[in-house]
Order: C-alpha cells, then structure tokens, then sequence
C-alpha cells in the first residue's frame, strides 16, 4: 500500500488527525513507523488479534495506561516506562511475561520525531526485556483533547507451578523485604518539572522486574506476594495490604534506602520519599524461615544491590502500618488524601 | 479504607485529579464504583494482574483504545463499545474470548454519573458476552488534557484446536460473506453529531460477535479469515486484504445490504456507506465449497438475518479492488487519503 500512498510518512512531521481515520495516513503511520521498529511474527501479520502458541499454566493479565508528562524525562520516557511497567506488573505476580500489547492514543499536531523517539525506546525495552510486543493500536485525537502520546499497555505472563502470589496470602510473621531506594522516580520527575538543577543524578529508575522477581522465587517459591510500589509509594502499597488484609505492618524507617539526592531533592520540593512513585523496585512479603534467603537472592541481582530488611506483619494493630522512627518512637503511616503527584506515571 | 475516608464518593459528583493520584481518593474510586460493578474473583483480588487457570490451545491476545465522541451515542456508549470491539477482535481469530481488561483514562471535571453511567454499560456488555473484565486501570488528566473518557480494552481468547484464520491465508476462489447492512455505527454518530433528526431509526450496530463466529466456524472450520469491519468500514478491510495478498477482490455493489434510514443519511451528510465504520458486522473469506453452508450459518443467527455473499477473491487485477455497480459497470474502490470521520470509535 506504501506505493500508492502521495503523502510519505517522511514529507509530514506531525501527527495528523487523518492518521487515526483508518484511511491511507493511517496504513503509512502503522506500517512505515510503528510495525518494523517492532518486527516479529505476531505482529506482522497485522491482523486485529496476535496469536500465540498454547501455554503450559495458569495465565497473569494485566493493563496498565500511561499519561506521564512530561513524556521524556530524566531515566527515561513514557515508551520505556510502559513497557516495563506492565512487565512488572506481571512478574509481580510471579509470572514469566511472554506478549505485551502497545496502544497508542496521539494528540494531533505531536512531532512525528517524538513519536518515533518513544516507539524506539518502547522497542528496546521490549527486546532487553526478552518480551515481544505482538499487537497494538493507534487512535488520534484532535489538540486540546490529548497530551502529546498517552500509551496503554496489557501483557500476559505464565505462571511457573509451585508460585502463588497474592497480597490474600500475607500473613501475621512475614517478613517484608524492599529491593532498593525508593523515591528515585517520582523525585526525579518532580525534580524536572520543577526545573530544579541538582547536584546529585535524579534519575528515573524504570527497570524490568521480572529477572529479579524470578531470581528471588528460585530460591523462595513459598514467598506470599510482591508488589512494585508506583503511584502513591512504598507507602500505599503497605496501607493498602493492611487495610486489605486487616493485620498490622510495621517498618523501621531507618532501614528504608532513600539516596541523598532523593533526599535533599525531597526536602527541597516538600516531597515525602515513601509516598512517591517508584518504577523499578518491588516489595516482598515472605515468610520469616525464608527471609534470609530470599534476601540473599535480591542483593546478589544488579537491580536490588542495596535490598533491605524494612519490617514485619503482625497481627498487631490490625489495618495499621506503624513506623519505627530511628529514635525508636512510632508514627502512623497514612495515605494522603491526594498524594499532591498528579501524571507521574 | 473506605471507612476512614473523609469524602465518600456519594459527597463529589466529579472526577477531580486527586482520583487518579494513588491516595484514598483513587482507592475511593475504584473500591466504590469501578469494582462492585464488575464483581468477579480475580478482579476481587486487587492485585496488580489477574490471575486465570492453565487454558488447553492457542491464545489470541488483542488490544483497542477509544476514543469515540460523544461518549453516549444512539444506539450505546463508548464503555458498551469498548467491550464489544475487543470481544470483536478475538472473534475474528477464531477464538473463544476468556477475560477482558478496562483501563480508564479520565479527565478532570467528568461528572462521576457519567463515569457511573459508562462502568454500568461496560458491565452489562460483558455479562451479556459471558466475558469477566478481569483486571484495570485507572488514571486522571487535567482538563484540557483529555476529553471526558478514553478506554482501553485488552482481551484473551482461546482458539479451538483446528481452526486457524487470518488474513495471510485468504486465498482466490474464496467467496467473501458479510453478516449485515454496513454503515449504521458510522452514520449514526455522524448524524447524531450533525444534530440531524432523521425519521428513520439511526442507531449504533455495536454488537459482540462472538456467538456469531462460533457459529460460522461450526458448520465451516475452514473458513480463512473473518474482519470486522471497523474504522475505514467495509472498503478498509477489502483493501487491506487485497494490498497485503497481492490478490484482487470484486465485490457486488448490489448485493451489499445498507439500509435505507443509512442510504438517506449518506446522502444527505455526503457519506459513503462503504467507508463507514460497523461495530457489529464481520466479512467472512471462505472457500467456494464452503460459501453456501457458511453463509446458511450466520443467515440462522439474530445478528445476521440478512446476511450476503458480496464477493469473491481472484486472481486477476492483484491488490486492486473492483466494485461491479448494479448496471455491470466497473469502478475501482480504494481507500481515501484521510476518511473524514475522527473520533468514531
């Protein structure tokens, strides 16, 4: 079709409100932008379904959208960011993630250059990640009734026999395990839209999950759940499992990694580092004859060097998520109303 | 959690950005609205993915955002839609659809009784279809940087042992069946926009096709490929094909059925039936021996009672797709530049 078309991708360099109308613009957009910077089989049949060959287990399925603004940003953008949220999201729930979807929803007047930019960085976390993208979908909208790209991405994983993850299966005794400093993400696109020059690298930590995740259920398959802190923090995931589970959490704030530049950068901007989103770090509930191990397992993988003992689950203070400030006082860990964070992720 | 909030969802009758934060606002939203009305267990958990049994076969894995406007439409509403189109994109792989996903993308200001409104139609929809909305997602734009609701819906299916369709394997000799009158979804929206009162009734064919596909496939398991002929309508979908196998395609003007409320809107709003997007209509290729059983099929089904057969796929003219007008004349049907309706689905 690319032939006939008069308008090359290559002599426009905006997206138009055409290339969503299913016409010729639309063809040239999927088939000269989008589909050869992700080849693979499944795709490129271009059919409106990608098959995939029978799997052996339980499936995990997941979505997830992304408005992040801005769409480039230290560590990363949106592209990057997509992909491997939903590749965490999968392997969270100890599942080996084996097809992602992409779908775009594009504000008329983008760049074409950017658009590009992001399909790239989507592709190449896709092919570090060992995941293919295998179906997608492209919708423009008109300006003013969009933000530049957002993208939705669902993926499927499989999960191994033995793995049973959930936050239904945490329990009084566990013991809770953090890979990494939190923070990093939130602080450093807060930090950019501030336009604050810091000394220290912010850096987003967007990072698949799911060696990591893996490697941990190698050695820990009776781990109970995992879960990557994004929106709303370390902190809402912990309240959230309290809350859900009626048992109490309780957290030595001292052991919790924070790095210096997220730190200072925090108290600069009035940030609270455990209520700030983190793109490539997970939380581990597991049983407390397995903590050492499991533990072990995480600072032995590149992603979780600095991975930390941070509490334990108590029946205790049922709902409650208690920290142990480090002059061994206790304070309430509560969820802001509305975490002050809007299109962090 | 729900308890301990100070604003109940009962007490604010808009989205407000905190809804999309990842505080108790956003816990308020989906704990409240978005969960009851989708009540199944694997969604009930509110793990980041859901989790479903080992399945025996082939996956099919699709994934649709939209973005249609308005957002309540004659004939049904973007959370209806949202779920068919995805039902609709596994169904023409062939494949039984198991879960679906629902990802909100929300902007600020959106009456909550609108969201209210969508949730419950999505719900219904997928009731119907017999398809659990098995995981979801939920975000929030400011205003300005949406419109109103975007939806992403993901889908899995299982495809039954012998059947394997796709556009690669269409092939000439094959007799191309449609299910219905083409156009209604398209003129519809248009006329609805238009502000145009039309004495007949103009209404949206969204549909779920998968009962109806089933049905095709029982009596014609080697049917090639089937499409739903979406954005750009029937023409996009004969064109596709065509340009993709190099192979011609001449298709009965005459024997396609419109209806005449659609034939009077056209006219009047300047629009070619054939262009038009269906939301409850699917273009079967099948082989020759198979045409009059399959055709039997989907005439036996309440969504296809008038059913045709429009065309054949040949040899002659490769990728060109020739309309024989109701006087024997011959013109070329292709796709236009941009089809002038954005925002349609």
């Amino acid at each position: 079709m690319s032939s006939s078309c008069p308008l090359p991708i290559s002599q426009t360099d905006r997206v138009l409100l055409g290339h969503g109308s299913g016409g010729k613009l639309t063809a040239q957009l999927v088939e000269q932008l989008i589909v050869p910077a992700f080849s693979n089989p499944a795709l490129a049949q271009l059919d409106d379904q990608a098959l995939l060959p029978a799997q052996a287990g339980r499936l995990a399925f997941t979505t997830d959208s992304y408005v992040i603004s801005p769409i480039f940003f230290p560590g990363g953008d949106i592209g990057e960011l997509a992909v491997n949220g939903t590749i965490n999201d999968l392997a969270m729930g100890g599942a080996r993630p084996i097809a992602l979807s992409l779908a775009f929803i594009l504000e008329e007047g983008l760049p074409l250059a950017d658009l590009r930019r992001v399909i790239e960085s989507a592709q190449r976390a896709a092919a570090r990640a060992g995941v293919p993208i295998v179906t997608g979908d492209t919708k423009v909208v008109g300006r003013g009734a969009g933000d530049q790209i957002f993208i939705n991405t669902s993926g499927i994983g499989v999960v191994p026999s033995g793995i049973d993850l959930g936050s239904a299966h945490v329990r009084a005794g566990d013991a809770i395990l953090l890979s990494g400093p939190i923070g990093d993400h939130g602080v450093a696109i807060m930090a950019h839209r501030a336009g604050l020059e810091l000394d220290g690298d912010l850096r987003s930590d967007t990072a698949p999950l799911h060696e990591l995740a893996a490697a941990l259920l190698e050695v820990c398959p009776e781990a109970h759940a995992m879960r990557d802190p994004t929106r709303g923090g370390l902190a809402a995931t912990l309240v959230e499992i309290a809350t859900r589970r009626n048992l109490g959490i309780e957290v030595d704030e001292a052991a919790i990694p924070v790095t210096d530049p997220v730190r200072g950068a925090c108290e600069l901007l009035g940030l609270d580092p455990l209520l700030v989103a983190n793109e490539g770090k997970l939380v581990a509930f597991v049983p407390e004859h397995a903590a050492s191990r499991a533990l072990a397992a995480l600072r032995a993988h590149p992603l979780a060097r600095h991975a930390a003992r941070i509490g334990c689950v108590t029946d205790n203070h049922p709902s409650v998520v208690e920290l142990i400030t480090p002059v061994r006082g206790r304070r309430l860990l509560d969820l802001p109303f509305a975490e002050p964070l809007p299109r962090i992720c």
